[in-house]
């Protein structure tokens, strides 16, 4: 068996090697044969590829989280890598592949992160914010550290929740000492606390989906009910002014109404923590695009860049 | 003394009454003297009066909640009524006003209200809908039946947020058996909560104010926070479908985002909801501009109405 | 010959059955072979399927509103039913059957729905209004009983227009008496007129396409024409403020210019009808999206809904 | 008596003239003092001017249409001439003034204006079109030749109208022949059509208001209204495509929806026809704000255009 | 060899012409194939074929500019006409075969544009802006008069600049003289200039794309620079109000600042140069539009025209 | 004469200083008398108060500019302080009073502003970049270290533009390292010449107003001509992509059309400044709202951040 990743081999070469099904759907062609569209993945990232001819039993085995052995090649299909199936069976002589084995991770080792949130606590001095935080993250310790912070695209692997959060301490303790107007203390629990209701919204690190909850509830209202139990389980003052401070940090980070916040930032820790995480998300999708891009090139339109053209300069890399 | 009130003066009129400072501003004209805008109430509504030659010791006496002896004229400005002020002073002599003898009321008795809803909860036969329902209006249970539905204009009375909600309550109970598919149970629990949160919101039925909780969470959020912890306190499962929907149906009430919800509606009585939410504010509205609206003119353009001029049909009276 | 209808057939079954072809369109496949797009219906409903390797005569023969013998079966495409063609041809054998057995009616008949919308008019006082009324009802008589209210989508069946007439004649009957400021005779004829046009903007029951005018004019220029012709032919005067009012609600009952009002609802019945029309179209479209969703899922995407997903709750059924 | 007009006169200059007041609204300051906010005209333009301590009995004689001798002096109020009224009174000594000797008029003669429609009469070959132009020339003949075009701001004077609808007509006659695909019968129908409801949506030449029916259809309603009923008078075929053709292009001038239209331009001629209409007007607005700006200045923001400032060049003088 | 060009076969007739290739995309098929999908020209204008079994050779080979032998089928493809390539080949054995034999050009020659442009020049009495003018119609003159205006669709042929250009200095020349108060001078320089940036915003008449400072400058900045480095270049005073002028005119001619113009138009000129533009394109795109569409009939909706769909009168050929 | 500035007196508090005219317009009141509204400046920040009664003469004098002996009392207008003057006479007898000594500056000196930016040229290691980021500093070196960054608001003072400047230059050194996939020398680059074109769109650093060139074109358009005659005057390559890079980098730097960019963003650092740009200014307008409003109130509404009312929260300071 190959050491090779499924993102290793070259265009027109053939790999055989085990694979996770992340995603798979089944549909019917025009011509009324069915065929699955799967997403596959490893360590390497995901891939696609569509598996025609497929029988009634296959589609009930390859489903999502299944660890399936690969005959492919790699083709470009529309600009992306694509695979063209030879066919697929079932892994079942190597017991010892886990799902887990194939989901990518942040690029940043879990403990070394838990480290870093916990170094950040020590900043947070107000007793009332530092209670509710610490008590948040042993409540959804687990899934904050291995969540994904999205379905698909940004931050979509095992760890990104906790990984996106950490960028915007990041920055929070970079930009904060240049405006001492900023109260620290609130900006990094905000941070720190902004997409925790991803561990309810989202249905795991594996097989990634919205729960129901999350879709009839979204995760801000989800982590703004977090805090309020919080309060409630700590026996703090759900009136004090600090309480109401830090729900509102949460309630407007998407910064306007068309976003889903429920309201406007009214102070500036609000408002510096939308810009910041405007700030990382844009990033990563520029970075993550202009890779993706040969240089001296534009990419095609890109829908969630309002249908921006990136382009990858040829003299800066 | 009279028992004319002060809606029932002619204009230029003198009137002599005692009345309740409903609100109160202090000005300062281009000229450079002090003066007093104040909001005046009685049984009849409201009036304004530009209180001029005000003196320092006067402006911290007339605040917001004092009843004082009104003597004034009644004119026309701008097409609304105003008093042209001789003179105020406290009502001192009648110790027996209180304030709320002197502010407007819904149109229907509070016992009246309560017994209707009371009946109302019968309807609600889901029993996790039905125990939220009545633990919520039994913990807010006199602000409920006492605050106004909102700070001016809208049902802007003692009593208003309970009658604003009868309205919702009315409208659901006749529209509902023209669509069976509508969970009537499920339109109802979310017509009663939908707006508990503005016992929160709001400061109180006389002076009313938004708090600051008001101001920095919205009354969406808090309604949303008190069904939280009513599932808490009543040890039922916040992951049950049932009270996802009945959150649900409370955060998209205000149907778009722009307009506050938090997500849009995604199932059909969280539309309704919204939609008769909307029906019932905009009949009031353009009742209220009618009706101050001469027979066969247009009013003035109202901003509440997106700047639409509103027509008195002088043939449908 | 079976007796089972095109919804009767389960997934992977084989159905010979007459049905109707509703609409078809020729295209071209990127391999140069031409196909035929075929919308086929009977009594259960309509459902698609793509007619490969047709010839050039059969391509001048399957016209629609053509009854043909359809050998084929049903599959599942993109969640929702489609027809794998085994073949087609003309149903010549069967003389008695006529496109007219064929299509969806509304779920009242039609002859209740004329006695209720005549039962109506009773309640329309006004003579002007009365007369106008049963003018156009009278002049556009069957084509407001049996045309569709929609090409597409909603009320798009027999009977669709005069049935959705009516939905909003009930909900003007259970609304008006909550607010009795509302002149009951203005709702209910804006209500039975505010889309009397589609009976000209519309080409018929069968193979229902618009028409150029309905193009290029618009149903709402097209209902308001009809009044304004009827007022001439009944010798009423066109400056009564009345049949203003009545014009008004109907050139209104849009709501928003964007929407294709020329004009904005400036007295309460128009903006009450606008928003009736309202309610019963989303109430129609979320029930219809639910019905084809399973329980505890969520629908695709639908664009007349603003891109929502409807979510059909499993606890409420 | 002086034969300088109101706006010969220069700044801090008295003047004692006759005047017609073409506005007036009774105001109450806010100290409780009634006061006049009149607009003055005559054939120089208008100038407003406040006529304080104005009596009950003045109220009721100073009216809209009434000659009145002004005595005043010019000043300016936030960059716009304004009058300081010594006093008013009735020019009664006067009997040979009537209200129609001191409006403003269009810059060409009626009679010249005339000649030059019935001559474009001409070259609308198509005979239902010139049988529909010429119907309603002749229905709405002095309105057309002697109404303006608004209320205020852009051709505001008697006969604005027609002087207006002419100079579509002579963009429409030097366009045309640029670009031959235009059919320049239904282009030059369609220019001199397009407002003819003005003469129903506006009160008349003096003391111009809307009327109520203006206000509740719109003049695009009026005109397609005026245009259905010269079919029906004329006997024409309503559903002839060059009446629908017609229809169309007047439904459609003002291009989008939010501006009115029910429907946007779908054919080449309703197209050019609206972008000549709001070059036209663009082209007055910009005309008229540059000529009361300070060459080498900016305007204040000019609401009509998008609260644009506009530039007085000093070099294009 | 046939004399017949590709726009002169009928629907199912075969073609064996030589043609140029426009543009090609390499696309590979679900089932893993790879596929040409070329555009093919000559001078009777565009059409699109996918070339099936293409080989890996023959991709490098059929490059943009080829000149090919066709071998063909016309048809219909979503109401386009497609070709159904039978093959193609290298048209080697015809050396006397350029490229440029086959692209489209302007409907007017160059030469009889460059004089009328000269022509127009002696309008232009201001010797600052014609001296930048013919500048600057030196330094690209090449490029100005041989360039497409446009990618793809509207000007989009060798010459389409001149041409488009052309069109507008017609327009302001009818027009001006309509408005006395137009600077013709200005009008006319910036007509001239307002596209002069597109020679090095686009790459040239063949195979026409992008040049990334056309992606990354945009057009309207790329002009204002030239001109920028023409007063440079001519010791002209940069902070001349004239040439402020004619800046401003070329910076502002998109109108809205959503469609690119960094200013809005702030004087009368720039706001008639902006609309003359918008005009032309308009124009252009119903004539090109309903040219495709069958008379009586509407078109698909058209994306540059805001999704509508245009119709194509059958009384007015 | 005392030391007290003018932000130094408390409410009624008498003043009798010297202080600068920073802007002074000349109004009528309804009453027809004229005074000046003047807005006084020293070195404690700007104030404004009304000058009723004033002669011809001193509105000739008191123009902006002059430096006046102040004789008034401190007071709130709407929730600002306001001077009720008693009288202001030309401080003469002063000569040693030059208007310099009464502007506020920028909290950092000038010279300190120097050595950092001079310091941040080291860190442009681009050649290209850095000769041109020298070259326009050089040029514009005594305006870019005086000029204020805006007319009011937001660094509306002395020294304003390179203070601003500086903030963006330590934003972006201090995010840079955190994401290294950013161009560190472009990103500064573009930082220091962002709002280079100010030093030609404001007319300086007293009594600031917008030039002629500033209106019609716009800073980002001077600001990207600069650059393109720095390039020349460098003999650098217009076409070189590291100058294309740059100058897209400025003209995107507005984000959004809609705010005046030509361009949006296409690459990473143009995204970053325009986010970081951003930034700092919300900053700064939360700063300064929160600073003017008491402690657990909220402002009035900003116009200039969405109409938001900000919260100055009381347990935070």
């Amino acid at each position: 068996m190959s050491d090779k990743l499924l993102h290793d081999y070259n265009l027109g070469e053939q790999m055989n090697i085990p694979v996770l099904i992340k995603n798979v759907v089944t549909r019917t062609a025009k011509t009324g044969k069915q065929y699955l569209a799967i997403d596959f993945e490893d360590k390497s990232g995901e891939m696609e590829g569509m598996y025609w001819g497929v029988t009634p039993e296959e589609i009930e085995i390859f489903v999502i989280g299944t660890v399936v052995q690969l005959h492919a090649t790699k083709q470009m299909y529309q600009g992306t890598p694509q695979l063209k199936i030879a066919n697929i069976k079932l892994a079942t002589g190597k017991v010892d592949l886990k799902p887990s084995d194939f989901i990518t991770s942040a690029p940043v080792q879990r403990q070394r992160m838990e480290e870093e949130i916990n170094q950040v606590l020590f900043s947070i001095t107000n007793p009332e914010w530092n209670r509710i935080v610490r008590h948040l993250l042993r409540k959804h310790h687990d899934a904050f550290y291995t969540f994904p912070a999205a379905k698909k695209n940004h931050h979509a692997y095992t760890g990104g929740l906790a990984y996106h959060t950490l960028s915007i301490v990041h920055l929070a303790q970079k930009i904060g000492p240049l405006y001492p107007q900023i109260n620290q203390g609130l900006l990094l629990a905000g941070a720190i606390l902004h997409d925790i209701g991803k561990t309810l919204e989202l249905s795991g690190p594996v097989g990634t989906t919205y729960t129901v909850a999350g879709n009839l509830l979204g995760h801000i209202a989800i982590s703004d009910a977090e805090i309020v139990l919080a309060v409630q389980d700590l026996h703090l003052d759900p009136n004090d002014e600090n309480i109401i401070l830090l729900r509102h940090v949460i309630l407007a980070h998407h910064g306007l109404l068309e976003y889903g916040s429920s309201i406007r930032p009214a102070i500036l820790e609000a408002e510096v923590l939308h810009q910041l995480d405007e700030l990382d998300a844009s990033i990563e999708m520029f970075t993550h695009v202009a890779e993706q891009t040969e240089p001296g090139k534009f990419s095609e339109r890109v829908y969630a860049l309002d249908k921006r053209m990136i382009y990858h300069p040829k003299s800066l890399d």
